[in-house]
């Protein structure tokens, strides 16, 4: 069985739960609080030097890090992860894309617009860039899925759950999608999808730790 | 044949360019100068929606993006690209880390400080961010790579190129490598890898367009 290092709050962490959800595969969930710097301790940072969730231990001793990583490595031999040459490389495309273009501008402004106390004002002078980025990677994202059901493969991969896991809380910090028609189809087939779960989060409830 | 879109100062299609070079796969080569815009036409991003190099062709009228799922195209089947579950996971991890954690931080100050005349004026704002960022990126890199010759299964790997890209030249963007001794011997161990070709880029010769 697996153990997750998870924060509940975490899109990227969420991704894992969802997959691991959508695969019925059982896990020990492990809650690590990264705002009281619980990913910065002597012990975490052995298991990932890096200090972030989500983390997969993988075996006696070795973890996993990188939520897309992850992805691949308990989607693998399933449905969710593509096999196919080019089908494989579709999807990690993007899954590269959702953490260079999507993440550091939607999972920026999520993190300290929705969850943090205060958070628009402390980071006011990055938040025109987030919106300018990710509202771009948002019309890449829209110019696919209006012609495609799925990210890749034809079917709901590990691509989709990556892309899923901030883009359906976009709406939540500025992010408004009515001009994104596809992506809210796209959303609410991921959805009805088999075993999916809510990422159950509390909007502002948090203070930085400094 | 492959035919890749590349843009010859650009770090991640030298990803690409260095592949298939270890390789020996002949490929044509179809230069994109960013900076003139040529990755924003109507015809290119009827090609890469995201307007981006690099970009690969892999079929008619089919194009694959983002460098690192390029190579893992490319890589499928050789020794470069890790078959094994948990190596192919770590070198994920990896890759993914590069595009998440290093080439945002050291690639946008490659750019902006050592292609661009005046970057470092028009970017001060932005500096101090991708220097501490970036540095932590580099420490993670270390503490890795002082215990192992290679970032995944134990050889050379598509890792090891993707993480290169950026990491050799770092020094040119004021990321003194003094306090990382074992990415200085790992990058000399990468170029002394057979099929070595360098990245051949002009410094500051470039100015951005309007």
């Amino acid at each position: 069985m697996y153990t997750l290092y998870s924060m509940q709050r975490s899109g990227n962490a969420y991704k894992v739960r969802l997959a691991l959800a959508h695969l019925g595969a059982p896990y020990e969930l492990v809650e690590v609080d990264i705002l009281k710097g619980e990913s910065r301790t002597p012990e975490f940072l052995t298991k990932n030097p890096n200090g972030q969730v989500p983390l997969l231990k993988v075996a006696p001793g070795r973890y996993l890090a990188e939520s897309n990583a992850i992805l691949w490595y308990v989607a693998g031999g399933t449905t969710l992860a593509p096999d196919d040459r080019i089908d494989r490389a579709e999807a990690l495309q993007w899954m590269f894309f959702e953490q260079h273009s999507l993440e550091p501008n939607i999972g920026a402004a999520f993190f300290w617009l929705a969850l943090i106390k205060g958070g628009r004002e402390l980071q006011q002078h990055a938040l025109e860039d987030w919106m300018e980025s990710g509202f771009r990677a948002l019309g890449v994202m829209e110019n696919h899925i209006a012609k495609n059901r799925y990210f890749a493969a034809g079917r709901y991969t590990i691509a989709d759950i990556a892309l899923y896991a901030y883009t359906h809380v976009a709406h939540e910090c500025d992010f408004d999608l009515t001009r994104f028609p596809a992506i809210r189809d796209w959303l609410a087939r991921i959805e009805a999808e088999p075993g999916h779960v809510a990422m159950d989060w509390q909007a502002e409830s948090l203070a930085v730790a400094e």
